[in-house]
């Protein structure tokens, strides 16, 4: 079964290990956010790529959930004693892939195929891609003006409050033809329990993608997502306060309400804690599955994963061809 | 006493610490080569420069003498698994100087501040000038063509005899403001035994500096080198090979002749075991100083460095005058 699924970092992530641990290899396509990519110490830094990546590869830290189990900090330890500032942590591995990373895309090479490259170097058999190869930077607007989003993110913890968004370059964007043909081949598409408006809101952004996506839906491809926010809080970021801040309701109907407004959805999965909150995601138009969607190790990745393809699968035919 | 010394890599940084041990803080400036300078791995990478400063800064490995004593490895291993070339070998820490450096350099910054700037974060009391700030690469011909410096000297490790040299964007370059200051000020000049074709050669191929070194002994600074040739070898490096296929003496004598045919020098200090040499070498116009040369540890270095700028001193003000 060919799956498309989008993500952004670390939720995004563990739903792509179980979807990997389920679909045949190289039936599975990731479309990655790129809107966190930034630069730091002259060095081009992808951190939900990296983060999916690691993860499909086995390498991931499995207590913070980003950057390489067993990891060193030499370099930035001497970095920090000249003086710069490291409140982006980059380990010793983990900047190898950034050196790579860097290199080929100086020489011109596209940053798809730099994924590509890297996940063959890692022998990953899913493919990680990034969701346009133009330059795209999610700006957070706070009461303060508007904030880089690692600045946001990592440097200041999330604690300002969000006001806005906004997905720069993203209007000269485009996506590749690599999601476009993954799209135009699924017969699935999941939409991970990532943060709706800092990871996959830049996704759904690229002009191209949501057409895409509409598209299969219109075919009959069904497509379901996850709600990364269980009993009114976020599994994992800032999402729920971004949701509150930004005048949206935050809980699993927050989520699905802008995931029906965009047309992306057929249905939705929420936690069995938000079981009271099934009728009114439903009364958005959306299809309801109601199970446990807390991935706490590898084996509930894959039985939420299986979960979902099941529920995707079940959908009526009729409510597909008729979207 | 004001003291320029001009060096390459690890002869020259020897050198440099012996002077460090003499001169009083502040009182010192070592011009270095950066012919040897490249991009690897998109970042910005000066063996000479670093070499000196490592030394100076008491973090140089003593063993191999480039690169940062107990240093570790897990950056270019993890390259390596990566499937990139790393037969130039960073360690962990000193990546750091290269992020920073590469860093800088992007947001505008010449070579000689992020010099400045990496000594002031190292706490080396010496200048440590980048001979231009301008872009000079050497090359070197060989029987198979022309080949960039490093892939001359690391990747190839010296092996291809040396049929010509040229330092490619040296007639656009510029002795820098800091280095043709040092130089007026300087009260005495000293060539470190560092390779003069490599090392040397570039630094007085810029536009500007050997002027300013005859500016200064025409006023009566004196100027003495070392030869880093002892016994007919190089005490390091391809000097030795290089002279002979180059068609000159691969001797004490070839390398005073270089710098006799220059107008660079008043005097030179050759070796113990050169002593049978010295008569040819005063034949070129050259006082002589026969000494033990060889740096063995860095009381070693003090005590030669001690005995130049005491034969600097010592030269008859007449020929400096008249020179």
């Amino acid at each position: 079964m060919r799956v498309v699924c989008l993500a952004g970092g670390v939720g995004g992530a563990k739903l792509a290990d179980g979807l990997a641990q389920i679909v045949a290899p190289g039936e599975l396509s990731v479309v990655v956010n790129t809107g966190d990519d930034f630069e730091r110490h002259s060095l081009a830094i992808w951190p939900d790529h990296d983060t999916v990546l690691y993860t499909l590869a086995g390498l991931a830290d499995p207590v913070q959930g980003w950057g390489i189990a067993g990891e060193t900090w030499n370099v930035m330890d001497t970095l920090s004693s000249l003086g710069e500032e490291t409140w982006f942590r980059l380990g010793d591995r983990d900047l190898a892939t950034h050196l790579y990373r860097t290199d080929r895309l100086r020489r011109g090479a596209r940053p798809t195929e730099v994924a590509f490259e890297l996940g063959v170097a890692l022998a990953v058999p899913t493919a990680v891609l990034p969701m346009t190869d133009a330059p795209v930077r999610t700006k957070v607007e706070t009461d303060d003006g508007w904030l880089d989003f690692q600045d946001y993110f990592v440097r200041l913890r999330q604690s300002p409050d969000v006001r806005g968004v906004a997905y720069e370059g993203v209007d000269a964007a485009a996506a590749t033809p690599e999601v476009e043909a993954a799209i135009a081949a699924a017969e699935a598409i999941v939409v991970a329990p990532s943060n709706p408006v800092v990871s996959i809101g830049p996704i759904l952004a690229v002009p191209g993608v949501l057409d895409a996506i509409q598209a299969a839906r219109a075919r009959g491809v069904p497509a379901v997502g996850v709600s990364g926010i269980v009993g009114g809080k976020a599994l994992r970021g800032p999402a729920d306060r971004m949701l509150a801040s930004l005048g949206e309701e935050s809980s699993a109907v927050g989520v699905a309400r802008r995931y029906a407004a965009a047309g992306l959805l057929d249905g939705i999965a929420i936690d069995v804690q938000d079981e009271r909150l099934a009728g009114e995601v439903a009364r958005l138009g959306l299809e309801v599955l109601t199970t446990d969607t807390v991935m706490t190790d590898r084996g509930s990745r894959a039985t939420l994963a299986a979960g979902l393809l099941d529920f995707a699968s079940s959908l009526p035919a009729r409510r597909r061809v008729a979207t």
